[in-house]
This record gives structure tokens, C-alpha cells and sequence, in this order.
């Protein structure tokens, strides 16, 4: 039986992410064919693949993969009935490009809980409670995990049964988009710290981190794979990066004022790590001799408590910073929805990508 | 004009050797021609590029490429006078893969020196000394920067120039590769802590963490490029596990007993982390209650010093532990030899595996 998401209509979200998941899974949890013996006798301990699989299968939003799926359908993909699955799979391996880049990211930034659970470094550093030196000893256990993910994302790219011609246009794509990640994460790096007043330097994270990487590359990605041509792969962009920013944007604000509980994301965190997000930038050029003395003493402080929190969340709202936040993401949503109109998309993707956009600028704050 | 060893002849390994550190110097130092923009823009500090080309270049064994070339030439690689280019720049990706290891390798191990240098999160600790936290900055980027050598490592081999039937017979054997690199990290991490008796896990490490990963694979995958049948490649492993089993055991005579001045290891790390090597095993198994008591006290102390060193060598010694080891190299070098003699390769691979084999058998201790 096809799933309900293959057939003619309507192109239903929800059933696009359960195909995805059931691709990782398929992939995570049977047992590599490969190196089974020593995987089965290292002994003692959980097997590292099936904690992988625990790790990626865990509930999320699969934005990466869904625009995969989505710029595959947008660019044709599917009219003949065939190659759903090479599809299917190239946009699940972004989940586990994904998951190698959080869980490295949580290291970095001594982040202690994502989606609601702990980063892998915490989780591993509870497992190893009765080690000498739990702590360092979660922390190299999750550079070991992520690398693990990055490999089997290899592995399912590699094994995806794309033809030559997919091959040889794919892989630099992904190859590109990789760099780009590692990059990304260099530039964040680079820019925690003391806060600074540069909006550029933020957006041009931004546009890396989560426009490029998140949104449009896996677009383009599932177009190319369709055989896109430049005019397509053009609107893949013109819609991508103006919604990938609203993306980041809107997640800024989450990180800043939202409510933990829905959020599932500790509030208070980029303040805490000093990121340099646009909101903060904008706070920073527009302080008041007092306000900017308020940022420098509380933002990037690790031991940041609930009333510094408030007080740079006032400096945040009084500076016009955050409105100036949410009038940007207001004008990347219509932008977005602007390049749908022109878009030589097959008509269901575009309604399924409109209702993308639609989601991402309403999440609440 | 073409490089000596690629001319008839005998296979000089020092040419070999500067064939591949060419391809990887002309691959690391050009910049990327696919992210040019922002890598040049991420402003302020170094490239990362050019961090992971100096890491890279810096004088090594290059033991894994250098076999990979072995391999291919051995399977009669190089005899249409073709297909050169694509056999170095596999060989030279398997460099990229070591870096990889290597620099997250060191962040576990908390080793500082590698190669006479700093590990790589100790290089970045010193460069990033003015920041408030220079070790977890170091290591963090120690971090990135080996996630950037697994990528780029992808990268040039997705640009080697592979055929359509190269790909799908190398891709999957690149990824098994990988996949027990990290599994053979876990493993390692695993068997850290009190000195155990047990030999046999002990040598398991061994066979995944250097006979495969560093020897076996690299001639097979070589071999496999050239289009080798299943002879070759079983006289492939048959020459290789034995050797690269050896390679590893002498390793970790180096390790305890070696001069560091000649080995560019730091002497005792071994010891102080705990690793279980079969050395240790091998003592542990057979040492008195007063030996034991020894052990127990030193070995996997972070903080010991040169007395305590002294007296775990002294067990070492005494129990004839590295009597055996010494012995078991030697049995190994004779198996390798000895599967050369049997093996279809083309003569003059033959004869620089014979070279390798004996510079592996004859590094002093």
C-alpha cells in the first residue's frame, strides 16, 4: 500500500513526517548489515547505534527533511510514480546531519536540554554517574555519538540507489551544505561573547546557520534530485531564505521570551551564552549609556539568574529591539509567500509549502 | 612530467609518500570553490581551512595512504598508465579521515602532545588564552575542527572522479570503514579505567582500532579501486591484520617504554589514562597479589609520576609481559611476510609492502 502522501491531492504534512521517521527507523534500528559482529560484542553498555536512534527518532519538527520532500514534489518529483523512496531517503539523512550538528552544538554550548530533554553529553553524563569524571566522560561520549551521526548519514546517502547522474550533482550539493554547517558553528563560536552592536555579523549567522542550512539547501536538495531546472531552483531560494530568517528570527524570540513549557528550549539561554542573535544586536546599537551597561553585566553571564533575565528582556522591549524582530519576521513571512505566487511549483507542494511558512510565523512565541 | 614512482620501476615510499601530501596540499591550501564568500568573511581569527591544512600537512607516517596507493598498485593499478590521480586522492582522503580520529581522539584522551605537537584543543587552548574559558574554547573548536577534516574528507572523495561502478563498490566500503573508526572510539572509551585482565577484549580493540582501520582497510580499499578480485583482496588482509596487529603492539611498547624524544609521544599516557592494551592485560592476568596491588594504585592515575611509572614498567618487565608482546610482534611481522610471498600482487608492490612491513617490525622502542 503507498502512503496516503504519495497519491494525487493534497499533500498532508503530518503524513510526510511519518514517512520520514519510518525511513530512519527502518535505517537506525535494523542492525547494520555491515560490521555486526564487533557492534554486537562490544560488550557491556548500550549499543551505540541503538542510542542514535533513540536520539534522532525522538519528536521534532523535521523541518530539513519536509522542504527536502517538499522541493522534491515542488520540482515534479513523483508525477511518474517512481523514486519516492531515493527521495524519502536522501531527506531523512538530513535528520541525522541534524543530529550530528546538535549534538556537538549542545556541547559547545553547555546546552543542557533541547526538545524538552537533555542534550546527549547530559543524558551520557547521568549514564556514566558512576565514573570517575561523569562529566567529561558524557561530553566525549556525545562527540563520539554525533560523529556517528554524520557517519551513517554517509552511510544513508551512499546506499540510497540514486544513478550517477544523482550522484555526481548530489553529493557536492551535500558537500557544500556540510561545510556550511561546520562553518556555522565556527561563526557561533566566534561570535559568543561579550554582546556586540554588529547586526550584520548576526545576520550573516543567521543566514547561514538556519536560512541556508535548514531551509534552503534541503529545498534545493529535493528539487535537484527531481532535476530542477535554474528557474525552479531560483524560487526554491527566492521562497527558502526569507523564511529560513523568519525561522531563526522567531526561535531568537522563543529563546528570549518564550514559555519554556511550550517552547520546550531553556528560556534565558542565549542570554546566558551571549549568542549573538539580531535581537540582541539591535538592543546593543540602540542602548542608552545605562541600558548598554545593564547588557555588558548581565548577557553572556553563565550564572544569569530569573531577575538579570528580566532585566535584559526590559532593555530588549524599551530599546524597540524585539518589535523591530517581529516586524522583520512579519516582512520574511510575506516575502516568502510572495516568491510562492511566482513560483513554477506543481501546485499541491506550494500549497504544502504555504502552510510551512504559515506555521513557522505563527508559532507562539 | 610524472612523478618517479609512478614510472616502471621500484615503488619508492618517500615519492609515494609526497605524491599524496601533494594532492592533500593542493586540495586543503586552494580555497574552496564552493563557499568562498563566507569563508572569507567569517572575519577576524584564522580559517579553519587553513587551521585544518596545517594540522594535516604536519610531517607524519601517512601510513593509511600510503598502503591505499600499495593496494591499488598491487591489484595492477597503474599499469594502463591510467587512473592515478582518482588511487591518491582516495589515498589521500583516508589522511582526512585520520586527522579526523585523531584530533576527537585527543579531546578524549585529555593528550596533549601528539607527533612531537600539541593536540589540537591544547593548540587552541593557547591561541584562544585571552578568552575567559581558553580550555573548553579549545576544546570546542578541537571539536569543529575534526568534524571539518570528516567533511572535507567526504568532499574529496565525492570530487575524486570515480566511475559510476567505483562508487558504488568503494562508497559503501568507506562507510563501513567509518563506522568502525567510531565504533572502535567507543571501544576505547569503554576499556578506560582500572587496569582488567582481560586479553582477549583487549585485542579486539587492537584489530578494529589499527589492523582494520589503519592497515587492512586502506590496502583492500586501494586494491578494490583497481578493480581487484577475491583472491587479492583476501592476500590483502592476509598480509595486512598481521601487520597492522604488530604496528599496534609496537605502538604501545612506544607508549610505555619508548624515548620520547624519538617517538614524539609523550611517554606514560598509556599508563596514566589506563588504556587496555594487551600489555597490560597481559600483566594483569599474570601478576602476584603485590604486582596487582601495583597496578590497581598506578595505572589510570591522571596525576602519575615518573616513580610510579617506573615501578608499573617494572611489572611490565617482570611478568613478562613485554617479553610476550615483543614476541608477538615478531610472530605477526613473519605472518605478513610470509602472506606476501603466497600473494598474486604485481612484484613491485610486493616489494614496498616488504619495505613497510620492516620499517613496522624494526621502530624502536
Amino acid at each position: 500500500m503507498r502512503p496516503q502522501a504519495m497519491r494525487a491531492g493534497a499533500l498532508d504534512l503530518a503524513d510526510l513526517r511519518e514517512l520520514i521517521d519510518t525511513a530512519l527507523a527502518a535505517f537506525l534500528c535494523s542492525p547494520s548489515s555491515r560490521v555486526p559482529t564487533q557492534r554486537r560484542r562490544v560488550g557491556g553498555g548500550r549499543d551505540p547505534d541503538r542510542t542514535l536512534a533513540s536520539y534522532v527518532l525522538a519528536p521534532g519538527e523535521r523541518v530539513g527533511p519536509l522542504l527536502c520532500l517538499l522541493g522534491w514534489y515542488a520540482a515534479g518529483g513523483g508525477r511518474d510514480g517512481k523514486g519516492e523512496e531515493a527521495a524519502v531517503r536522501l531527506a531523512a539523512s538530513l535528520e541525522l546531519l541534524h543530529a550530528f550538528t546538535l549534538i556537538h552544538d549542545d556541547i559547545a554550548d553547555e546546552n543542557d536540554g533541547r526538545r524538552g530533554a537533555p542534550g546527549a553529553h547530559r543524558a551520557f553524563a547521568v549514564r556514566h554517574r558512576e565514573r570517575a569524571a561523569p562529566d567529561t566522560s558524557g561530553r566525549n561520549s556525545a562527540v563520539l555519538l554525533g560523529d556517528l551521526a554524520l557517519v551513517r548519514c554517509d552511510e544513508m546517502l551512499h546506499s540510497a540507489g540514486f544513478t550517477h547522474r544523482q550522484y555526481r550533482v548530489l553529493l557536492p550539493l551535500v558537500d557544500t551544505l556540510r561545510n556550511e554547517v561546520v562553518l556555522g558553528q565556527y561563526l557561533d563560536a566566534r561570535t559568543a561573547g561579550p554582546p556586540g552592536a554588529d547586526v550584520a555579523l548576526a545576520s550573516r549567522v543567521v543566514r547561514l546557520r538556519t536560512a541556508r542550512y535548514a531551509v534552503e539547501r534541503p529545498l534545493r536538495l529535493g528539487a535537484v534530485l527531481a532535476g530542477a531546472g535554474a528557474r525552479t531552483l531560483e524560487a526554491c531560494s527566492a521562497y527558502a531564505l526569507p523564511l529560513g530568517e523568519a525561522f531563526r528570527l522567531r526561535d531568537d524570540l522563543r529563546g528570549t521570551f518564550g514559555d519554556p513549557a511550550v517552547t520546550g528550549q531553556p528560556v534565558a539561554e542565549d542570554l546566558r551564552s551571549g549568542r549573538a542573535t539580531v535581537l540582541m544586536a539591535l538592543a546593543v546599537r540602540r542602548a542608552s549609556r545605562s541600558q548598554a551597561r545593564l547588557l555588558r553585566r548581565f548577557v553572556g553571564d553563565p550564572d544569569l539568574d530569573a531577575r538579570g533575565a528580566a532585566a535584559v528582556r526590559r532593555v530588549l522591549e524599551e530599546t524597540g529591539a524585539r518589535e523591530t524582530v517581529e516586524k522583520m519576521i512579519t516582512a520574511r513571512y510575506e516575502a516568502a509567500l510572495a516568491a510562492l505566487e511566482r513560483a513554477p511549483f506543481v501546485p499541491r507542494a506550494a500549497d504544502a509549502l504555504r502552510r510551512v511558512a504559515a506555521d513557522a510565523a505563527a508559532r507562539p512565541v
